[in-house]
């Protein structure tokens, strides 16, 4: 017991004395909850509470503080885990949570993205470009009218054609139907194109229906998830991705959960919540608004989520990163220069922007990312087939 | 179809231009993710897309917009309600939610609380003080420590006996251990004293085991239930809440979820958040610092979460404030002359302070809140019982 302690990098607001205080604050306030006066001796002082490993300048205003707890402290539980984290503190303004470092002990109870990066081009079979994807919306049409829209997304060859996260379960687009029919277009368009385009559904849900709607879309033939950790919980995503008999990619949506990264000042940090929280949760790809769209994410931001999805963590294999958000097709080349080949562009409205027809938009999309003579190949395979 | 609206009062941080364009961004942004110009004509345009019902200045750094959206965009689901409330949005700064009203189509799908107050009392055998709530701690602690603990508070006469938010599962005292000596505890200590003293079992836990938690805390003789909404996701609260198999008062913690607050300028009141969506969960008492204490709530937020935890929604029940944080036994008379009677007094370490040992001082705790004859035949019942 006790050999193991995890390491989060705190950068706190306020001068030296004030923020070397609020860290020793943190080492009580997410473990004993006690003041230091009334915490026992031995082994819960010696352990249990927080130890601040490194302390010392981040610019004029903040301070890093890197804080130790013992593994055991976050009892082999993804929910304990960000309580350990944040719990207590996030109540508290001026904390942010900029770095996350697990011992390989801790890291084992996690079986991180099933697919991964390289899992999810072998489903897809793409070797080497960048992937596609784009959503199913606006909400209020029918699951017909999604359906059609799937289809012609597939026939265009975009890779993961996603319902957007405000398709639910509402009257207009009932989950089943949508779903079934959804499924059913984009296997039609893979027929007819030879491709393996993936239709993902959102899986959203009230607790004691999400897993039901997973095998259901799984069932239809849906080729991925789609799930908002934010509204869900962190660790219905982790159920979701640890249950073999769901087993498809699962792409994780900021939706509700933008307000841990917006304030600089306090919350978590990008890498952080998008790159490293998202491996623990399993996701094999996380959605989040690109620079310059119509979110303020920064391009350091986004560089740092791409961090977070990659860099070493155990065994846990690396997620795609996929920027979108009022993302047009203009951006793809200047995308292609930050993220290179090992990303996913998510491109909604934009692709409607265009005066083409949105089969030929898909195809430009693809066009953008793909050598010519794949894209010759493509064409001559479905241009008689709408 | 589309005869029912609910309203969202967004704050919203900029210049009166600035703060129109992004309410109307906002209208869009949770609806139909589309520009303007790319949005179906017909039912779409004129019943998906939200509406601003009102628009006016609130400071010299802000105005309010209210909101409508048709009811069917939340499709009947809390989840989806979130999203439509601050799905996208959440990720964008200087937005905050003020207010949310319902309309009865819409409140009718939500259970609410099964105790509510009156229930929770009638439950607890009090029909008109203050009720008192601590908090078993610290982390690191045996079980069996713990439910020494949770003895000596019911002798003294406190009412509600919650594990910390941080005990969960962890080696040194394992979630079904402790929770069945607690449970054991509690009752010795109501035969003896004849009073209906509860302990409350924190449940926040993993996904796929949160409703056996709650199912062994309930058979083990557990009184009622801890859980953490932004750790577990608040509809995991509500599933909880409606499984009548599992019924027991419910006690949330903000445990991760402070950052939803903390900004004065972006996030969630904390009328809506602790107050009204914790209703909408099913919650019986919502836990929250106090102002005062070593968080920085302020007097008027706190009296904000006792109006959205009573005000009138439809037929859902009112539920108890329990604020705690740092709360001293000092502080108990000032507390009273601003939250009346219907509230619970959390103090934990607090408890710990005053020389006299913990009996002492809860039975003190309680003298605060009750007439003196009252405590005196407390005090008869349980003098020769230690």
């Amino acid at each position: 017991m006790f050999k193991e302690r995890f390491l989060v990098t705190y950068k706190i607001r306020g001068c030296r004395k004030d923020s070397y205080a609020k860290a020793r604050d943190i080492c009580f306030e997410q473990t004993v909850e006690l003041p230091d006066n009334l915490v026992p001796h031995g082994m819960i002082r010696e352990h249990i509470i927080g130890r601040i490993e490194e302390f010392k300048k981040y610019d004029a205003r903040c301070f890093h503080a890197v804080v130790s707890f013992a593994a055991e402290t976050a009892g082999n539980e993804l929910t304990q885990l960000l309580n350990v984290l944040f719990g207590n503190i996030s109540i508290k303004p001026g904390i942010r949570i900029e770095g996350l470092q697990l011992p390989g002990c801790m890291l084992k109870d996690y079986r991180g993205p099933r697919f991964g990066r390289k899992g999810l081009r072998e489903y897809l079979g793409v070797s080497r470009r960048a992937l596609l994807c784009t959503a199913l919306k606006p909400m209020g049409l029918s699951g017909r009218s999604l359906a059609e829209l799937a289809y012609q997304c597939a026939i265009g060859g975009i890779d993961i054609i996603k319902d957007d996260h405000g398709l639910a379960d509402q009257g207009f687009a009932p989950f089943r139907q949508r779903v079934r029919l959804c499924a059913q277009a984009v296997r039609r368009a893979n027929r007819i194109t030879g491709g393996r385009s993936m239709y993902a559904a959102n899986i959203t849900a009230p607790a004691d229906q999400i897993t039901d709607r997973a095998r259901f879309a799984r069932e239809c033939g849906a080729g991925g998830y789609l799930v908002s950790p934010g509204i869900v919980g962190p660790d219905t995503v982790r159920m979701i991705a640890e249950n073999g008999a769901l087993a498809l990619p699962i792409f994780v949506h900021p939706a509700f959960w933008g307000i841990y990264v917006v304030s600089p000042d306090s919350g978590i940090s990008h890498k952080v919540l998008f790159g490293k929280l998202s491996r623990l949760m399993g996701a094999d790809a996380v959605i989040y608004p690109n620079f310059g769209g119509r979110f303020s994410f920064s391009r350091s931001d986004c560089v740092s989520i791409v961090e977070g999805a990659s860099e070493r963590m155990g065994g846990l294999k690396p997620l795609f990163p996929c920027p979108g958000g009022g993302m047009g097709l203009h951006r793809v080349p200047e995308m292609l220069s930050v993220y290179g080949n090992e990303v996913i562009f998510l491109v909604g409205g934009g692709l409607f922007t265009r005066g083409a027809g949105l089969v030929e938009n898909c195809r430009y999309f693809r066009s953008l990312v793909e050598g010519e003579k794949n894209i010759k190949k493509h064409l001559t395979k479905t241009k008689n087939m709408l």
